[in-house]
């Protein structure tokens, strides 16, 4: 019940996802049932054996604080989705409810991973190169280097699992390329990371040099993070509104060239949602304003994510690095 | 000395400047006087009674600390010409040098004006709108919310100078709408704004809102200003790149659409420099890569903000904020 058009998007974007998937595969649809299904009747051809809808008949409001979300709004779908999940009747969650209310329902119904103190909010960004998983991209300010520490680890593991790296290169956002360079967080947070064996750290990355693609994780506070995140995606809006302009003032000498097609590097729908990494479940939170086609990707993506095991191997890798270890 | 290919831009952008200043405007090229003098010679008819060229002998080396650049490097083109400036023969000094070295050079030789803890590196970005001033961006890392506060009086005359905006609106750079969004600093920050009645402050400026114009000043920190600055410039050749790919791709039929005219907005160079602000003085900063025609708008930003009186103006300023009051 999470997009600004819910519930359509999601189920054009599950029965969408449904078409490309094994048929092993369920979907359960949570939400106000009478509004799914009104949907699912818009569209021929249901295979009803692998889609489930479950009633949440409330629904968690704008002006919900996050924290509150789990004992005021126990039937939101965003709550007992989750608690499905809890209770391992599904594995894993997809919603493109508000990123806050999500992840602390997240926190408090799938906890944390052993040694996590804050799980993070990754974004894959493209880039010239490889697209590059951005953490955290907003859900945890006032960062210590320890919590950037941690964010490497687990962006480390989503590489390699999820985008298919073996030895993801880690970066750290800075605003230089020297060690010393950055404010207080980003000195100590580089010598954290460049102390670590258990990471293949490239340095500090600046803001120039997020688009050649020179990492496969970018770590950052969650505030410059964010700032970053959604600049990208008004700046390619604007930069492309700028040369359709252009193109219609052109008239009948227009090329015919497609746009969307030479800019479908910079469509965030084709990389689906944002995994919350470090809770022990996947979680994948979308835009409010995602079509059907981000949905549909950000389901493949938490099928790929269970198929592929991420939870266990960030609880491995967890246990085994030193900035998960709890201080004696 | 500053630019990559110097002092050959700095030379063709003075020539520019002086050709499209009034007669009683001069320049003093400071630098190595061999190689100047072997650039003007390149070029006929030099307005030499409005030109003239100090010998600066020595360079201020990329590893050099900022803070050691006055005493060791007393006969570098920064020091020379900010020293001109100090000792009243010049009115203001541009540089294309090191950021770094350029701003500890000033805040040593022309000093802060008075109240101002930090003074800040402004830029111009374009947007849909007007142009937006963002500072700092990137002199100023670990601030605290009243040099934020302090940013946001610099800005607020430069606008009023520079943009020609009567009543300039300021804007927090956040991740969030509400006044309680953000981290600690922006939070402390929104409150400074919201309360001073010497600005007019617009609330919270998200990363996806940069874009629209919705503030003349925005205020940051200098990491996550730097960040955002540096993404924008690589972004934008980034996006237009991957077009000029498909255009040549689609070979005879390309449009005749003038793409560097269809992106002029989104030419830097059209800017000019970055003032450093709150220094009793004017020093203008051009980044190393600048052409001449950066150079040349930079100079005549210069003279512009020389002949606003903005210096004065800034210090009147202060005067009354309270801001810039030294607590009791």
């Amino acid at each position: 019940m999470g997009t600004d058009g819910a519930p359509a998007p999601e189920v054009e974007g599950t029965l969408g996802a449904l078409g490309q998937l094994d048929d092993d595969v369920e979907v359960i649809l949570v939400g106000d049932e009478d509004a799914v299904e009104a949907q699912l009747e818009l569209h021929g051809d249901i295979p009803r054996e692998r889609l489930g809808v479950i009633d949440a008949p409330d629904r968690v409001r704008a002006d919900d604080p996050p924290a509150t979300v789990v004992r005021r709004r126990p039937d939101s779908s965003i709550v007992r989705g989750l608690r499905l999940q809890a209770a391992g009747e599904v594995d894993a969650f997809v919603s493109a409810g508000s990123t806050g209310a999500v992840m602390a329902a997240s926190l408090f119904i799938l906890r944390r991973l052993e040694g996590v103190e804050r799980p993070a909010v990754g974004t894959v960004l493209p880039t010239a190169g490889d697209p590059v998983l951005l953490l955290d991209s907003g859900a945890n300010v006032d960062c210590k280097p320890v919590h950037l520490a941690q964010f490497a680890h687990l962006g480390h593991i989503y590489a390699q699992d999820m985008l298919g790296v073996e030895r993801p290169r880690v970066g750290l956002l800075n605003i230089g390329e020297e060690p010393g360079k950055g404010d207080e967080l980003a000195q100590e947070t580089h010598r954290l990371l460049r102390g670590d064996p258990g990471l293949h750290f490239v340095g500090n990355v600046e803001g120039r040099e997020i688009i050649e693609g020179r990492c496969d994780v970018l770590v950052a506070d969650g505030f410059v993070g964010n700032v970053l995140l959604k600049f990208y995606e008004s700046v390619a809006q604007f930069i492309i509104g700028l040369l359709q302009n252009a193109l219609e003032a052109e008239g009948g000498s227009a090329p015919a060239l497609d746009l969307q097609e030479v800019f479908r590097v910079l469509d965030y729908s084709e990389y689906g949602g944002a995994p919350l990494l470090g809770v022990n479940g996947v979680t994948i939170i979308c835009h409010g304003g995602s079509p059907p086609k981000a949905i549909r990707n950000a389901i493949l993506e938490a099928v790929r994510s269970v198929r592929a095991g991420m939870v266990q191997h960030l609880a491995g890798d967890l246990a085994s690095a030193s900035t998960f270890r709890t201080p004696a």
